[in-house]
């Protein structure tokens, strides 16, 4: 038995593996079944556990995957987004340094308990905070020639796998994800494994088309090899996806820094996207949901009120509001969370958004409208609860509790 | 100047074309636009003017169309669904009949001014409704093969369509509407014209599929046909549309009746479909709304608070609520108005739903899931506000008043 972060969970009793999808709203699985794209998926909804849990708002990738290697919200890991605003500098800070995490993952307190643990990540950005006081394996696909003993606990990775290091914009990312873990679980046999793949293909191609479903198809495959080793799966993902365009095909966005620009003054009021990472090339930094420092003296209660009122907003949350109703910390968020609907953005200035690079309608996330992510065990669970309410961040729980 | 349900309309100027794209979730749009399949509607969205509005709930073809040809809400003209429950006689009747209409129709309205009309749609459920009180042309594609002078203002339609009669599952009963609006539009040339399609599509096909863009194909080359004779030409809809499936590609349905029945007692609640219709083969009669019947002496609060609680459940509204917030006559709703999510739908009891003739995964409306819909002129309307809520049934407002 370990405690992490106040839940209990039991050691493994059969080599288990937690995925993360990244962007995999429901209806991706959905559409892949009724195409017939994801056999093994079909018979494990039938036999196994099946539920759609809430992901961590901001449905962004960062904060989830912390959450779900917790167990716990963002109010007591900390990583509420890609960037953190330092309002003491007046600068923003990347939140990928361990630095800023507040709570021990459950794959630590694994590896400390004999547990032979392995993380592989699609990118590199999320490898040093899951690994975060793991021992074991902990590499990620971007990276993976360049994994060394010391840093890794693995060396040679491309030969393991046979394939090559894929671009960090490609499905080929997270497919290396896959044939790592089916290489891994043959050779080593970890006890515990947890993959996380990128969102790549969910930025670009929505439910059901082709796109899509072949790299459901390729997913499928690959969980079925892990399921015939005789492992645990749970799978979950990191938030959903929508596609977030007017009706002309291009992106709608509400360009807060401009509109508060316009309303206090140049600059006044601080606009911050903790989507922004160094890979916007397929969302362009424009997500749904934006937190906002606001000058002092500024009469919160009536900017809130006017900031609700405007077409595509879902809701505008005070810092307190935000932190207790979406489990934040509230020192690392501004004064006001805004979020966005289900068809529409938010920018910081027009002028800093390049979206010359977006090939391809908008899909993006961050808001409670990509909230609704699958949580699936490949193990049926007589008798669960399936009113409660059910979060990504169960994941470790149902595979190690419910086994 | 009309007045008309407490608002003024002014007289065409140009021949008037208000369509109602049955279904016509936004990012239909959004797609067929980014394929290159809608050209009309690209150069329109950028010329003329593009708004997202909000439908009536419930998100259904009756209601809508109505409140569209009404330019008011269903507590002004009465019909809230296809089904009422008459509760002194506890059957449940269909509101297709004129006499459930309560108040007049800008149609009429414009035909008692000598202006012509001519109303054309899918179904001819509709017909009646949209035709109540309106001198003029008024046929369904569904009966075009027996239309008369006497009934329809109009004789032998099928050889100025030149098109056989339609199945009434197809896309060609919409495309029916389309090719007679422009054949109308040729030889007959009315003041006002509204088109009215079916959603047949809508409900099998997702937005972007080749299924979906070949229908809107279809309707941007006539469109562009009216709108070089030209028309002016408000396009809307009567609700949005979702998948409405869980994971494993099935309808996702909430029991509403099993589920009454087993905390209150068999049938001792009445649950009501307002979806429900002659033409239920493409949604098995499942939608997100349903009203429901409780027995005198119920606990109103606690029920609803229990079946808030629900898992895919969006809202429970008392009759008040309810009739305050979506502008429904309380008189023909029940005690709860219960609203499921954007993914689940709601049903009566299991065995009462048919789901073996849905052959693709269930796609659905009826709630505040499917409220957003296309809002568009082919006129630009310079100083428009764009934060206002615009409704679907602002479209002849739009039309007439701002051309």
């Amino acid at each position: 038995m370990l405690d992490v972060n106040g839940r209990t969970y039991q050691l493994p009793k059969a080599p288990t593996v937690v995925v993360c999808v990244d962007g995999c709203e429901p209806e991706y699985i959905a559409q892949g079944v009724a195409a017939g794209s994801m056999p093994w998926m079909a018979r494990t909804l039938e036999r196994g556990t099946a539920l759609v849990a809430d992901c961590v708002v901001p449905s962004f990738t960062n904060p989830n995957n912390l959450s779900i290697v917790t167990g716990a919200p963002p109010s007591v890991h900390g990583i509420c987004g890609n960037y953190l605003y330092d309002t003491a500098s007046g600068t923003e800070v990347m939140m990928n340094d361990p630095k800023w995490l507040r709570a021990p993952t459950i794959l630590a307190a694994l590896s400390d308990a004999g547990k032979r643990c392995a993380v592989v990540t699609a990118k590199d950005k999320l490898r040093r905070l899951l690994g975060h006081g793991m021992r074991g394996i902990c590499f990620s696909s971007e990276k993976a020639d360049a994994v060394t003993a010391a840093d890794n606990g693995i060396t040679d990775v491309l030969a393991m796998v046979g394939m090559p290091v894929p671009s960090v914009y490609s499905a080929e990312l997270s497919e290396f994800v896959f044939a790592a873990g089916v290489k891994l679980m043959q050779t080593r046999r970890p006890d515990v494994m947890y993959l996380s793949t990128t969102d790549y293909i969910q930025h670009k191609h929505a439910p059901g088309t082709p796109g899509a479903n072949a790299f459901y198809a390729m997913m499928d495959r690959y969980l079925g090899e892990l399921d015939a080793m005789g492992c645990v799966i749970a799978l979950t993902a990191d938030h959903g996806m929508n596609a977030k365009t007017g009706m002309d095909a291009k992106p709608d966005v509400i360009y807060l820094q401009d509109l508060l620009d316009e309303w206090t003054g140049p600059a006044a009021c601080r606009v911050i996207l903790p989507i922004t990472d160094p890979y916007v090339v397929h969302h362009g930094a424009l997500g749904s949901f934006a937190t906002v420092y606001l000058p002092a003296g500024t009469d919160v209660a009536a900017l809130q009120t006017r900031l609700a009122a405007r077409r595509g907003i879902e809701g505008v949350f005070t810092r307190a509001e935000a932190a207790e109703w979406f489990e934040l910390p509230a020192d690392r968020i501004g004064d006001l969370v805004v979020i966005s609907e289900r068809f529409t953005v938010i920018g910081t200035s027009a002028a800093r958004h390049d979206l010359s690079a977006l090939e391809v309608p908008l899909r993006s996330h961050g808001g409670t409208s990509e909230q609704r992510v699958p949580l699936i065990l490949n193990r049926a669970i007589p008798g669960i609860d399936r009113q409660r309410r059910w979060r990504n961040f169960d994941a470790f729980e149902l595979a190690l509790n419910h086994v």
